[in-house]
């Protein structure tokens, strides 16, 4: 079958590989159906960490199963399943408490299992899937074909913006910013919407990207960054800021324009993976501005988000702005890594 | 009158000073039946920051009201008053939300307000009180003299424990661990088996703190420290450590272990004045560990605690291990620098 390959900074491929086989009695073979590019991809694709050998990876996929081990209870062969971005067993005491990327069987599409199999990554044909019981979440019916790309984003894009806005503390009332127009920046808009949010302001130069930012429920566009932006959102919100803001972006710059944003007692919901980031501890205290988010569980999420896909009140797939098949995966991660495309989506 | 003054790092004495009057509108003048020294008072004596000329000092003090200007509505003389340890308009934007610490119009004892004219510390005979009405909480009746201790709780120490039990997001069934056996600490203790935490750690290595400890409600003690103090913590709460870490000293070291001391999808609420701390985001992130806290709104939370101080429910008062006249407050300051008392009151 064909993987996506990292093989050095910018270099990567469609290769054939072996094809992934049952391993555990709770894995399940998944045939994908749909996959994705996530911006945190683009790290590694531009060699931060370094790659140190062929890589396999994508975290994000749907799909068919295909085959299950004597193990499994829920999925079947046949099964239209949503991914999330981590393999978890959903049993274990942390799971339990809803944070299952730190699942203490779990683990990530493209790295070994914890008996040291290899685990394949999402932008690929076939994938072998640990603790399908607890990983997978299969929809009640075949979904219709224009569905899939909003299913995709269950696997974490939209999860991610939700877990944003969740961990700020968004709610109904509130006034929320979101740094960051990427796909999760864009969702973390949804999100926060979604949740009963009463203005939502999105931080965007780009025109697409603040079209799609007003669809998705933005009352309102900031264009400037860094202190002017920060100080055009406090202006918005009475002068104190925002109560909640998403910072979807993850560098040293968009956490100090979060900060910036937001009111005394207010909370930053972080997501955009850190690189960089450092906090100004004494300011942060002094006006009472909290900091909670992380890698989302985006598996805790599924179960509360996946209705409001299925019956078209949200419509994350929005997010996509490109679609491609497989074969042009390095087509994909160019556009991204470029910012000509939002968020690519790769079909078989 | 007389009044606390430092005037180089430990050099600290009760001067005559002139006897405030009524400034403003809504100024109160207070006498002042007891007052205290806190740890965050500790800073300056040591001289962090320097000491550039002579200071007033202290920020916890109850009293009886004097004299009111025209403005004041709701305090009147000879009520028994609460001061919190930030003066505030209790109407502004950020006062509404319960921020009183960051109020528009608001300060802080020992500093001028914001039209200039200063205003005095707590540790002296006599204080004018701006914004009396939004500032002073009255009790409903004169409380007998053995409810004094408990009442002055109110003004810092005890809303400050209870600030980061909320801030933490401590509630019912909740497991809790406590960094810091000061008198800030204890109260965190308290405040989070007040909100209904099932299993409180207190970490001390202090007998008599131990004991004060586990009298406030604490079910187990850990008197390990760093490292080794997380990693009891962790085996207590099945391996994967505490829902929340109420973090009460504010050093690099003290945050660090509370850090590690929560759970993944955990929260560390922090009160302790942060003197070097850093934090490591890309833990955090990974582990989806949050902060939050900060300076805290006692104003806010003196409505929901009075009662529970009134009738006895909670004795937080039991912190003051030492009781002083004023005139021995250079004693008091040395007995807490040297850590033979865990707080000082002072009588007039």
């Amino acid at each position: 079958m064909r993987a996506t390959v990292l093989h050095a900074t910018r270099d990567i491929r469609l290769d054939d590989v072996d094809v992934p086989k049952l391993i555990e009695d709770g894995d399940a073979v998944v045939r994908v159906v749909a996959s994705c590019i996530c911006g945190s991809d683009l790290w590694p694709y531009r060699g931060l960490p370094e790659i140190k050998g062929p890589q396999r990876i994508g975290h994000e996929f749907v799909g068919i199963v295909e085959d299950v081990g004597g193990g499994v209870e829920t999925i079947k062969p046949g099964d239209f399943v949503i991914a999330p971005f981590a393999f978890s067993d959903n049993t274990c005491p942390l799971c339990r408490l809803g944070i299952h990327t730190s699942c203490v069987n779990g683990g990530f599409w493209g790295f070994p299992d914890r008996s040291g199999h290899p685990v394949d990554g999402g932008q690929g044909e076939i994938v072998r899937v640990p603790f399908a019981d607890g990983t997978l979440v299969a929809t009640p019916e075949q979904p219709d074909e224009s569905l899939v790309p909003h299913l995709l984003t269950l696997s974490d894009v939209f999860p991610t913006g939700h877990h944003a806005a969740v961990s700020a503390g968004v709610e109904a009332g509130s006034n929320v910013a979101v740094v960051g127009d990427g796909a999760v920046g864009l969702s973390a808009v949804l999100a926060a919407k979604r949740l009963g949010a009463s203005r939502v302001v999105a931080m965007s130069r780009h025109e697409d990207r603040q079209q799609l930012a007003r669809e998705f429920g933005a009352d309102e566009i900031v264009a400037e960054r860094g202190k002017e932006g920060a100080s055009a959102v406090r202006e918005i919100f009475d002068g104190i800021g925002a109560d909640q803001v998403l910072e979807c972006v993850g560098t040293a710059d968009s956490m100090k324009q979060a900060m910036l944003s937001t009111r005394p007692g207010g909370r930053v919901g972080y997501v955009g993976v850190p690189h960089g980031v450092e906090l100004n501890v004494p300011a942060m205290f002094g006006r009472n501005v909290g900091l909670a988010g992380g890698v989302a569980p985006a598996r805790a999420y599924i179960d509360e988000l996946l209705p409001d896909v299925l019956d078209g009140t949200v419509k994350p797939g929005r997010v996509f702005d490109q679609s491609l098949s497989l074969d042009k995966v390095a087509d994909g991660y160019q556009s991204m890594d470029e910012r000509t495309a939002i968020k690519t989506m790769l079909s078989l």
